[in-house]
């Protein structure tokens, strides 16, 4: 699937809530949001009580009418199953559909995503609505898509209750068949936690330092996931059942715990992102000194809503101050960040981007969670800047289906981002390199994807990026090893960091060499390693006349065979010993660098490796610009996107079609603060 | 009720324990107190168990043995209910008379105040103790007065137990009648939390994020208030039937989540405060740098307090270091503190000072809590300090039934300040104009009083002030717009900041232009608004030459009719936008100020409206100094405060008498480190 | 008992966990240590499902063949009661063995430690696995001693189950016989707290502010300590009906909430340590700024090691990184802190040595607590210091059986450590002191001693250290008095800090001048005190010439009888007055010095008092090394610890042998950084 919507133009839609206002309201609004540019609304997904006020008791009218008014002003509708939030009588009659904290403490109504996805009651429920649901909507000709519930796994990803522990045991008896397997895979002779009966086994449950078997906790974030999938899929089989052919079926959003490739493929036509970069300037935060690029890291985001569908839908873009009651204090955005925000989305493959929310909701907890329109209903110079997105998005014929242009990738696993979850070494680990490598790629205009493996992964899923970078690849299997000397051998380069391949598919280490299962390729031998202590000052390694800082940790290495000793540390205890080993292996080279990839190392692997500033040659920007490009065949387009309160200098080396404007330019231009622009090269 | 205490001087007392201490020593105690100046004492308030040692076991001979004492000695007695701590027996037979945390534990023995307010069985048990301790001691010479519980909502002024459920259905019933009603009210469309039955409605419970809907906690909040004043009305009723006429009701302390107002009014005679200036001092506290006026800003919860009662008792006065042996750690008071304190309560209209406690409790979580007297029982400075207030207090005569005078008023309602609670968007601005107000009137010597509205107020509250500050009124209702056109019409400048009325009073927000039930009477008109991140800087308003600082929050406003733009912001993106609206309303003033009063604004506020500094014909003192006056009828009482470290040195421009000298002075003095002097004008 | 294990010599040995290997592993692992120096394992401390997979079913094969493997490896075994983890089938079927938090809520299957001491379950099972063990194992040749359990109250030294209800009742009735000597222990007459019923009387539950009755929590922890130590009793008692004559029985581990001593005395033949060092290094920690020495502060545990058994054992000493998946992340030691913190522990008396462990475990919670070998089972550098530690070990002919020699000696007892856990004003006193004493003692080379007082301990223990501190004596009773006076009176010198006495044994405070029973011996009169306010800065102290630092607190003093103000306030407003009194009393001398014990004022008082740097006449080594001498009968051995990271210049002004080479040696010497040095007298 390659598109989201009909057309060869980027779609601007928003987030309305029909139950929200009176019904004297709705066509008015529907003619001023066409007015604006909005093309498609979504609804419903909130709205248990207005299909099914009691048990048992279904009505139809409400959204009926509703449709009605968006037939007669031709609005498109995205249709939602309202399972984020069940109802207070059907969570009250039965409780056991609650999700509950570690300690057994149910929560309550009250809040949304109370529940959980194991009861086999709420299961009953959520078919019933959906089919009810489905059957009487399916048809209508404005709706063309649907949303399965509303941000998975949001709120919290972690559950808890008694039918979380039922499905669990059921989960683990399909792995391992046997308690035997079971506890040699968790490593229960470990502080005698040996299991002898199934009715033994839970889900995680207080102890005394909030602390659990770590591979009993892998195991449940694995089965966490499957559970939000399986609840997912229930969803999308009776859609099928039920809706127009052509009409699409997602979810919105990217949250823990799940994993969203896998989702996707086996339930949904594409995945839809929810988009705050807001989030960077919440009071609490400090934007100032953060060193993490602040909303421009939501390229980051983007660039794995990326991985999992190359053409994506935002279903909720920020167009004001996001904002509980009780938290997630931000300013409003500023003029020209609502362009900006949107663009960014655009440019890393949105399709459709959703407002949220067309008003902002006079009541509840997300009062403060601003929309386009204040309580006021007045225009405002939000509703203003849409009309000028709009604008702007009317000129970009033929993006639409255009895929995003990256340099090189970055290899993820899902098996690795949960360990580092409950592994406090791994987790220091991926949250230095993770935001290093971002980094180093935006600010040199380097370009990159993520990339996630899992054992069924194709060779030519790598094979057409000239690098990757797999940073702290803890938890390596046989099929991906195979899978990354193929890589290599055919001609890739692989870069490596530091604990590479040091623990098994269920969090274990195997009592052999490091890094593992990638020893022989790599060519590395770690023969001692230690945490870097803040009493240590930073460890430098000299790379043939460089010196890299590294950060958290540091393999020492010896090479074996014909690997290299390209870098040596240059302080500490391990002084002169090899930090970076590399290797020629096939027509490839593999980099086993023993720390991690802070954003000035990552800069420095960039440019050695000849993948930094692609664009060059091109286009001249500062480091507040992201440079992203899109092709669809011949055809590229070339965002620029200003993240700075000030305005930056630009030069175009060749000759480029401003799409804003259509006219022809080259040479220098300025891009104002929170500017952008897109041009057709 | 003008008076506490008969005759003209202000009076002193204790917290006496008689139950802490041996038989034998009571005599001695109270003989030792009257020589230092306490003429009354209050016992009883923690004493069930003296009273009803078992269940239905009722015993008297204790206080009656102590009475005898009291009377023997002269000594006053005020007489308290003991429900502040239900005895063991009970709790443990009874446990759905305890409060509970909002997961649903329940708070146990072992502390005080664990008990709710809506258990039927507890309010049984309250009645017969409260019945029988008043029938038996109603008619006792000595005793003056009673106090009802104590400090009620203090621990804790949040309540979860199923009791409170129980009484919260039956509270919204009755306010909303229907459970449609109460859905509108709530805006349960919102996230799908309608109610379908009323067993479904619960006080809130854990939830995924600690969140629960804000009308359904403002209303939670309100249920509070309304439980502890039924709570209160319940002993005072049956206390009323059985006590000497003249003898007075009231309760200690002003706590969270409940009206103090109403509550005085229908059940009290006057309030009393507990004061305990030495908070400031608090070893995690940093009074150095706190930037917050330190145990000067116990004048703020004076003036609290004397919103409620304009004249009224302190029935706990700091004498020494506060402290429960695991928190609440403080120095001594200084030499001269303890006296500094006590005329701090009496500048702002305590007519009654007793000091918490006797002697410091030699036993139990309050083990730190020192009274005037150590463990040792010696003689100390506190209790030489003591002697001497008492001989100052002497010189006093006719102070006793004046009251204060100030400059201008501060609005408050409950609504507001329990939305504030619930709501960090409100929280964040009232902090800061609460604080800011208080410090510049402090500061530039400009005497204030809180006035506190509801739809009932009557225009006479707010006539007699010149000049209103409402900073926040988040919540608006048409009846309090009324008083508030009344007021400025018939004269009165009123003073609004940003965020006004753009709540209704289940703090939903109305679909109307802001700020809503005040544009008329404000001439503002509010076109946009956001949070002020620290990453912009310091946002400043010009006003005709002045730069005044903002903070928070800036809405940009525009004049409708005749009003005037009369300040601008001179940065961000609203550079050169309205900033401050001024008004001409009838004979009156209206000022829309779009932000928050810091404190340097809040003087320019001051000085611009007229009203600073009203006593500097009199006399000049510098900023460590709080000016007070008393009056009555034609006699004024000027009280002069010195909170700083260092003498002050003053300079009285006409002959004032020193009363605590009896001689007349004008010209320079100079008042020592914490001095205090009292002058008849 | 002065000897651990046999022969003179220092003795190494390892922590190794057969149950994780397969027993292929086992010979070559036993005889790979052997070839290192290890000569003793641990084993079977977690071990419970080895012996009785299901409830009632035992099984002994395990580890008989494992001893079969150590018989023909010729290794020694310390064999551990599995009681620390009960299997997931005991705990499942019967929860009331589970400990619980203090809501009540149990800690469950999923760590360790997660059973409580009092659950007659639990005893009974306890008491059937150690016969069985102890039964099957106890004569094996290869055994040298036992170790019951493992690290009690690690994880959590409080039990709040509902089995611990009932045995607390049962310890109050024992210690109080009725409820009104129980009331009036605690006080409970404060806040109304009365026991009418003993089944009203609970471990502390939840209340509002999560405080408790003071002395009720004083009695609570003196219960923990009996439960624990009752619980070890049950297990030695059968271990030694069926073990061999010589075999010893120990614990590991030195934890809060227990009286070690007195375990050690009635159940135990020596304690062992389990000690880390490198826990001053964690990430989250900031040893550059902690001034607290770091690592070397070990010195302090194994000085309150020392007070239990002069001669102990180290059952784990710190050989790789310590972690958890979840916590404690610190990097590897650095070569040569392996070998310092191994002498560190044999220079304060340990004669045996083992290291945890002896492989990294590759599996569960403590993934990342390394051993000795790292996963990989490969030969390291850690490895090659064991080896060398060996050597080192092997010259240290005659030093087993030798003690510590101290110059001085500070006094503690349970009653003040635990009231200070209670009582934040006790611990701030507590914490800055008892760092003080040490660090001072550290810096100036001036070994001390811990001595645990109780109301049975005789003259003769104090009588051997010519000066004594008592730092804070909070709680005093009449039999410590007496031994304090006798004492002095004998000639000896005692230092008391400020606040001493003013508490009796329940924690209550009599109402006397303080410092209570010890204001005669001391000569002092306390008449005011207070906390010091961050606000009042730093007070000083001015002693003969000499200025002084005091923090936290000031006792105001002044002196009785013959007694001298040695030394005055400098500021505040106690200035002029007394802050420290000495008192000649028989042919001794008493120091009551109204604040704390800073290093800098503990070095001053050390000087003043004539005892600081007893080796000066010997050796000059610079601050950042430890000196301390083992003696047995006229040997000494002096043992030289270099902490720095840099090398330290050291003079022996006397010739001296070093052990390690055996050469005679005199003037200069470099000790390398981390380096360590042990020198004949």
């Amino acid at each position: 699937m390659e598109r989201i919507l009909k057309g060869d133009k980027i779609l601007l839609g928003t987030c309305y809530y029909p139950e929200h206002w009176e019904r004297g309201l709705w066509k008015e609004d529907l003619w001023r949001m066409k007015k604006n540019g909005i093309v498609a609304i979504r609804v419903a997904e909130f709205a248990w009580n207005k299909f099914e006020p009691r048990e048992g008791q279904y009505s139809f009218d409400f959204f009926d009418d509703f449709l009605n008014a968006a037939e007669e002003t031709d609005m498109s509708v995205i249709f939602c199953t309202p399972t984020a939030t069940p109802p207070a009588w059907l969570t009250h009659r039965y409780p056991e559909v609650l999700n509950a904290d570690i300690n057994g403490t149910l929560l309550r109504h009250g809040e949304r995503r109370h529940y959980n996805y194991n009861s086999p009651v709420y299961r009953r429920f959520t078919a019933i609505i959906t089919e009810k649901i489905a059957e009487h909507y399916g048809k209508h000709p404005n709706i063309i898509g649907w949303q399965i519930d509303n941000e998975l796994n949001c709120e919290t990803s972690e559950f808890y209750s008694d039918s979380d522990t039922g499905a669990f045991r059921e989960f683990l008896k399909k792995k391992y068949q046997t308690l035997e397997n079971l506890n040699a895979a968790w490593g229960t002779v470990f502080w005698n936690q040996t299991y002898t009966a199934w009715d033994e086994v839970f889900v995680p449950r207080k102890t005394a330092s909030n602390s659990h078997n770590p591979h009993l906790v892998l195991d449940f974030y694995r089965f966490i996931s499957e559970s939000a999938r399986s609840f997912v899929k229930l969803q999308s089989d009776i859609l099928r059942k039920h809706i127009k052919s052509g009409d699409f079926i997602t979810t919105n959003g990217v949250f823990a715990n799940l994993d969203s490739h896998h989702m996707t493929a086996e339930s949904l036509d594409f995945i839809t992102y929810d988009s705050y970069p807001d989030f960077a300037y919440l009071l609490n935060a400090d934007p100032v000194n953060s060193g993490d690029l602040n909303d421009r890291k939501w390229s980051r985001n983007l660039s794995e809503v990326r991985s999992i569908s190359k053409i994506f839908g935002i279903m909720e873009q920020q167009s004001g101050s996001p904002g509980w009651n009780t938290r997630m204090e931000a300013p409003q955005p500023k003029p020209g960040q609502m362009t900006l925000w949107t663009m960014q989305s655009i440019a890393h493959g949105a399709d459709y981007v959703s407002y949220f929310r067309w008003r902002t909701c006079t009541m509840g907890t997300e009062i403060y969670w601003h929309g386009i329109l204040d309580y006021s209903n007045r225009d405002n110079r939000r509703l203003a800047e849409l009309a000028s997105i709009h604008q702007k998005s009317q000129s970009l014929s033929g993006i639409a289906g255009s895929v995003y242009e990256a340099a090189f990738g970055v290899l993820k696993d899902y098996d690795n981002v949960w360990d580092s979850r409950l592994d406090g070494w791994h987790r220091r680990l991926d949250e230095v390199s993770e935001a290093g490598i971002f980094q180093a790629a935006q600010l040199t205009h380097t370009p990159m994807d993520y990339v996630y493996l899992d054992d069924t992964a194709r060779p030519e899923v790598l094979s057409k990026y000239p690098v990757l970078f797999y940073p702290h690849a803890v938890i390596m299997t046989e099929k991906r090893a195979l899978l990354l000397e193929e890589y290599v051998r055919a001609g890739g380069t692989l870069v490596l960091g530091c604990r590479t391949a040091y623990k098994d598919i269920t969090g274990k280490c195997p009592m052999v060499k490091l890094p593992g299962l990638l020893q022989r390729l790599s060519g590395a031998d770690v023969v001692d390693y230690t945490l870097v202590s803040p009493d240590d000052g930073v460890i430098t390694v000299e790379w043939e006349g460089t010196v890299i800082d590294t950060a958290v940790f540091n393999d020492v290495l010896e090479p074996l065979g014909n690997a290299q000793v390209a870098g040596t540390y240059t302080n500490n205890y391990y002084a002169g010993k090899g930090a970076l080993i590399g290797n020629e292996y096939g027509k490839g080279r593999v980099y086993y660098f023993g720390s991690v990839f802070t954003r000035k190392t990552a800069e420095i692997f960039l440019k050695k490796l000849g993948i930094a500033e692609p664009y060059y040659p091109l286009i001249e920007a500062p480091e507040s610009c992201e440079i992203a490009i899109r092709r669809k065949g011949e055809r590229r387009f070339l965002f620029l996107l200003n993240y700075g309160k000030k305005p930056a200098a630009i030069t175009f080396k060749q000759e480029v079609q401003d799409l804003y404007t259509g006219q022809s330019i080259t040479g220098s231009l300025v891009l104002p603060a929170y500017g952008t622009g897109v041009y057709r090269l």
